[in-house]
């Protein structure tokens, strides 16, 4: 059975909240098996428990806050532009992507593209 | 050579404002030959120019006012929120939809397809 909206947006609001301020393990436990992330999209996709691993290891240890702006959900699939600081010394960085999800049955997320380009990220 | 992030952005605002106020020769105008679209995703891939102006032929005639509100490049693609409001007599119904798009080099849309669910009309 398709997971319901609710569910997918609250996988959305889990996977945003361990982006900024969980470990790579709570990421990964909102991934089903042999999912995918390209992000930003254009770029190689990474296909491999190890690859995600390595990329949410990097903003793992930085410290971050997030929030979902809006989300879009669409039979198995959602949208959603959410932003993401991180404060690094006196400096803030600011990014919000629109990411796009696809989920198993349970809500797990079996596909992750981010759509942002290097003019999206601010500073100050 | 791949569009710049400009001509996607003037593209995108073109659609939105094609799609509220234009016709839908303005519409398809900003199509590539060839191009699908998916509205929302889940539904049956419209294929043909024949779908394509049968599904644009069906918002062309309604009184319609268009804003977008996020755009975010990445490569060749773009995904972006966008408000599209329907006056009908006394009534406003306002649907603010997450559009993921591809596009050629000419920034000419490749695929649309549209992130929204029942729950995310809203009236008033």
């Amino acid at each position: 059975m398709a997971p319901t909206p609710e569910a997918i947006r609250a996988t959305v609001e889990a996977y945003v909240q361990a982006v900024a301020g969980g470990t790579v393990d709570d990421v990964l436990a909102l991934f089903a098996p042999g999912a995918t992330v390209e992000d930003p999209v254009g770029t190689p996709v990474r296909t491999t428990e190890a690859e995600l691993r390595e990329f949410y290891g990097m903003v793992a240890p930085l410290k971050q806050e997030g929030e979902v702006l809006t989300v879009r959900v669409a039979g198995d699939s959602a949208a959603f532009h959410f932003r993401l600081v991180t404060i690094m010394d006196d400096q803030r960085f600011e990014l919000s992507p629109i990411d796009v999800m696809t989920f198993d049955d349970d809500a797990k997320i079996t596909s992750m593209r981010a759509y942002w380009g290097p003019e999206d990220m601010v500073s100050g």
